[in-house]
């Protein structure tokens, strides 16, 4: 007998404050809960169950062995809030205004009229709930029913750096007895680089020559069991220098991601103390690649290609690894496809739903994402546009004229400093010349240079290749409605 | 007898909603109305009273006659609106969030606890009242009581193309038998460019090969007697070139100008027959200067030098002039400083009262005056800075790598298109390469070289001059809290 409403017909009773009939079956089980986790700068070469064997991230591991982990992830632009913002509603930075950084002087929020994956799962009748970091902006595009902890950004009364206490905060939401499913974003600030702030209000994170702490302190975190690392340990990455400065520094990293780790950890053990575990959606990613030069704020591949652990409560066997391209950009549409909330023909977004492949199961036509950069802080204009493919990736340097600019945090870092007073004009595989300093075109073979290093958009082998490429990000502004597409036409 | 409170002490309790004591004796009139007019992109040029012989402005030159007309007025950027958000809160564009535009893609905006001149008037016991063009945000920051009409940026229903219209609305406001002062903002979108809208929503101004008509329109306008210009007969400035496509757009500005001049005409009438004219300051001035290249966008004189007519009530004599340095930066706080709300110190603004030079006495001290462009379109990322003396002017461009970029209503004009067709490589006295690729600095000679067409900034005899002035404009940077500041040291 067929007992059920469709959840299309649903939504909009529970929108509307009516309660909606009973209809959860052994075949259909309720529309799961949705915890989508975001920590700050964790990039993917600090994972255990990425191939890191010295950090230790034990749950996040375990969510990884329950869930299915994505190889081939990819946010759209390395910077916090443009990144949240895509996240958040589907669209590109380019398109829903956040163009750069929410706070203070930089001040880009997102245009008025977007609607949010919060607002979205609220009108589909999920009590929405945000905790930890936030960074994006208007409040009424972003709008949670429940703010568990809430403040500026790095404001401590976020609790984005204690994330045992956002677990603890969460609990609230998890053990409810409101029968409706829930929808919780948990955004740490872990493992961001520490800043503190000069007397002029202005952020400072020189810390020069002792490493940043990554929001280490001695006094520890409630409920946190710190992870301390040796820097003779870490390993460090192609893109960095193997310096005792930068060795430094990824330990105190580590250090950070191990704290996330644990509350991360405490978080999924709530949900299945509270019994929900088996009906929740969870979904651990980054907003961009980790705080170092090369990774944070570019769009080479320790910027972008990013954790992503999705957890999924109707998947037969975890365990599993999905390596379609993904983006950050279908996130919104993927959540709203499993929460039974997608619009219908998926339309009003710029990415599209990958629910059918949160079983591992291999996706076809998935051989290609965009990203899509323009500011960090307001004082960095350097807009980029980017195809990346199995074997390519394209990047259209808009500004190149200029300097790359430099993020305060980056720049102020003692592995930059170092490197730029010691480094031999070299900033891990590439020179700091050519990191400054780059061409309208840059067009690599992933597979045959993983670092990115060798630019091959002047090779006449592969002028095809770039021309194609190209156009296929000429189309894509186009169809993103990306206000830098008449760059092509006048300056 | 002193009857009187002093008005710091009668503000407050106006604010409170408390009825002010009756405290108006001879000797010192009530505080005097305030009717601010704001034009669109008009210049220096196309004014009767400014030396003009062909264009008819009797009402605006009528104005000169009874107050005084500034000869070295400044606005600070040549974009509508930073240089309004600059007029209305009395800070740097750079220090108020304003960098660019405000309407669509471009989605600038004051930050949320800047406080307006109309919001400090309206606590100051003033009612408040706004007409046609609006183009700053957000609401809360630019709250005017009272909204005459309103709209979107070129939304026909803000009136701004009809001034007559916009005058006749504003009686309502005139005369009212409100006891308390009136604010009046009166914001035309005369003599703009006029656009027409692309199917897909983007603005076109392309109207070649026959002239952008400037809102000039064969139905007219209500109360409007159009003022119809031969293009022979024309003044062609220094920086545009006289050609027919020239002189066929100047004299459709033309007669927009005479249009506005006509609603300000019947503006003031309404505000004699009110019997409020004697107690009235009036100002006209312009956001920027003409929709030309060489002048809007630009920090060269013609698009920051621009009209400025003030009628004082408490003038002794009229058709008097100002010759000092003033800037659109120090209008609020003069506003404010007449209308006896001026904080104690004037304290928060970048700039300065200069209410004592309202009847013309020759004001000291007042030697330069700073711009500060950042953005106009979003796309449009060329942040300058720049010092203006008596005799120099020094502009800082920070990102010259860049081309200059070109606002679509511009490089879309069909001066520029016939130019850059057949206009041997200048652009008036201007070469179009040395307009597009810029140097990091420009030094002119203003008495020797008006036109500022001879860069001298690297000429040994002034290396001096040259440094002093750039030393200014840093310190002017660190004074009003520029975010672009930092670039002096990395990037």
């Amino acid at each position: 007998m067929k007992n059920q409403l469709p959840a299309a017909l649903i939504a909009p009773l529970v929108a509307a404050g009516l309660s909606a009939p009973c209809v959860v079956t052994a075949a259909e089980p309720a529309r799961p809960n949705i915890v989508l986790i975001v920590s700050d700068d964790h990039g993917l070469d600090a994972l255990g169950c990425y191939g890191n064997p010295v950090i230790r991230t034990p749950h996040l591991d375990a969510l990884a062995a329950a869930g299915t982990r994505f190889t081939r992830a990819f946010c759209t632009s390395a910077s916090c809030s443009p990144s949240r913002s895509v996240i958040l509603t589907g669209l590109q930075g380019h398109h829903n205004g956040m163009y750069g950084l929410q706070h203070d002087e930089h001040h880009f929020l997102c245009f008025d009229q977007v609607r949010s994956l919060p607002v979205m799962l609220e009108a589909a009748g999920y009590r929405t709930a945000r905790v930890g970091k936030y960074h994006v902006a208007p409040d009424s595009v972003f709008r949670f029913q429940t703010v568990l902890s809430g403040g500026a950004a790095n404001d401590p009364k976020t609790l984005g750096r204690s994330p045992m206490e956002m677990a603890w905060r969460s609990r609230e939401v998890i053990e409810s007895s409101d029968a409706r499913p829930f929808f919780l974003y948990f955004a740490t600030d872990d493992p961001h680089r520490a800043n503190a702030v000069l007397p002029d209000g202005t952020p400072t994170f020189d810390t020069w020559p002792e490493p940043n702490h990554f929001g280490n302190r001695p006094a520890g975190y409630p409920g946190i069991t710190p992870v301390v690392y040796n820097p003779a340990d870490v390993l460090v990455p192609p893109f960095l220098p193997d310096t005792p400065a930068c060795r430094a520094e990824l330990a105190q990293y580590y250090q950070s991601v191990s704290r996330l780790d644990q509350g991360i950890g405490v978080l999924i053990k709530q949900l299945k103390d509270a019994g929900k575990y088996d009906n929740t959606l969870i979904i651990y990613i980054s907003d961009n690649g980790v705080a170092f030069p090369g990774a944070k704020t570019t769009l080479y591949e320790p910027g972008i290609r990013l954790p992503c652990i999705i957890k999924n409560p109707r998947q037969p066997k975890g365990g599993v690894t999905q390596d379609a391209l993904v983006s950050w950009v279908d996130l919104t549409p993927t959540i709203l496809d499993v929460a039974g909330a997608l619009p219908p023909g998926a339309a009003g977004f710029d990415g599209r739903s990958f629910k059918a492949g949160l079983d591992g199961t291999p996706l076809r036509g998935r051989d290609e994402v965009y990203a899509s950069h323009t500011f960090h802080q307001v004082t960095m204009y350097y807009p980029m546009r980017a195809v990346r493919t199995e074997k390519y990736k394209l990047i259209h340097n808009l500004a190149y004229p200029l300097a790359f600019p430099s993020a305060r945090d980056l720049i102020q870092s003692p592995t930059w400093i170092s490197a730029t007073r010691d480094g031999g004009g070299l900033f891990g595989k590439r020179s700091i010349a050519a990191f400054l300093h780059r061409p309208e075109f840059e067009l690599y073979d992933l597979e045959a240079d993983p670092d990115e290093i060798d630019n091959l958009a002047d090779a006449p082998a592969l002028r095809e290749v770039r021309d194609a490429l190209i156009e296929k990000t000429r189309a894509f502004q186009s169809a993103t409605k990306d206000p830098w597409l008449h760059k092509w036409q006048y300056e």
